[in-house]
């Protein structure tokens, strides 16, 4: 364990508590919580793998609603807890230290207006010498202690009537992705495309839906290239890293 | 009916007749043609609502092998069948005045080695307003002969094993086109987006999806964006026209 505090990325005047070898947030979750559409109506917000919760933190400039991260490992566990103590959001933001899976332990059914979710991008195949050996690596990465479509079982359970699910992760499993909106009845609203390079292949997608939505009008919203994040200064995790 | 012949486009070197009153060949034609990935093993294309046959024209350019189009109205057939003769491609284009649900009294089960398809955009409403009061024109734009699933059906009846389903069509239906290509086992593996503005949402998307294909494996290519489409010269619909 090596902890350090960085910033936040530059813009947000927030500070976060990392592990320089074991887990540091990515920009992808800058772009989820960028990504969330907040309005007076959404009270309650669930961060599903939420990390060492730069989600919550950031959605925290832009609401005083409460919200809740989920971090199954407890090392990660730790690193959110410390920073939302030195940012002083213990009032606004909790970290739950469990499973996704078990959120119907915490929540009744129907009771969260928005869920957002980074989650770990690969699919876990324990044969495969890609997995890392470091054990919080290989979970913050692949889904070992949880699958995709756990998000959308719990999402949908937790979730009010037309309530609010945000994911990012890879556009090589867009199929799968919107095929699992389609069978949880979330219907898909925005997605927006990111790209490391405007004249190569998208590397990440953002997608919005909305339990039991109707179907058929979905936008998708300009594509965004991450060179434009220019005071990357080096904090976040590269690419495969 | 005011048929008039125009360039297919400047690139191409080829004319194609239109009915200015009734149907042009719209940019997402060639859009859909350019999108196409031609090798050796492709020897029998069939284009689906073919109109006046912009797509099998400019595949025409790129391959000698044989390209059939279905094209179910009589005006259209008429400019698509003019359209071939007057490029001299009778050899290699033939047109099917048909319905494409009667594409399975044409081909085999597995005999096609590729699917084009610029389908109408619009679900059928009887009572709406925004159907247009002209027959051709209503039947080129909403699913009044066919409906999007009917592509699917088809294209799954007469594509082999591999074979490949092209298709372009408007972006807020994404997720039922999504669904269906997963519903039909015919996996998406190259997506495209087409933006009148790059700082404004995606008008259009291409999707390339295989028969029976792996999953998991999405390109998603670099936004194209129409303005760079300069020599459009208004021979094109304009958009909702």
């Amino acid at each position: 364990m090596k902890v350090v505090i960085n910033d936040l990325y530059d813009y947000y005047g927030l500070r976060i508590c990392q592990d320089e070898e074991k887990f540091k947030f990515s920009l992808d979750s800058i772009l989820l919580a960028e990504f969330v559409d907040l309005n007076n109506r959404i009270n309650v917000i669930v961060d599903f793998c939420t990390g060492n919760a730069p989600v919550p933190m950031i959605l925290s400039t832009k609401t005083n609603k409460n919200i809740i991260g989920f971090e199954v490992q407890e090392e990660i566990y730790n690193l959110a807890v410390s920073s939302i103590k030195i940012n002083k959001l213990d009032n606004q933001i909790s970290i739950i230290h469990d499973n996704i899976n078990n959120s119907n332990k915490y929540f009744l059914s129907e009771s969260v207006d928005c869920v957002t979710c980074n989650p770990p991008y690969f699919k876990y195949n324990k044969d495969s010498s890609l997995i890392n050996d470091d054990k919080v690596k290989a979970v913050a990465r692949h889904e070992i202690e949880m699958g995709l479509e756990d998000i959308f079982i719990n999402a949908k359970y937790i979730l009010k009537n037309k309530g609010v699910l945000y994911l990012v992760h890879r556009c090589d499993r867009l199929e799968e992705i919107i095929s699992l909106f389609n069978k949880y009845n979330i219907s898909v609203k925005k997605i927006q495309f990111i790209y490391s390079d405007i004249n190569k292949d998208a590397i990440m997608v953002l997608i919005k839906g909305v339990k039991n939505g109707r179907r058929g009008n979905i936008k998708v919203c300009p594509p965004i290239n991450i060179t434009d994040y220019k005071s990357y200064k080096g904090i976040f995790d590269k690419k495969g890293d």
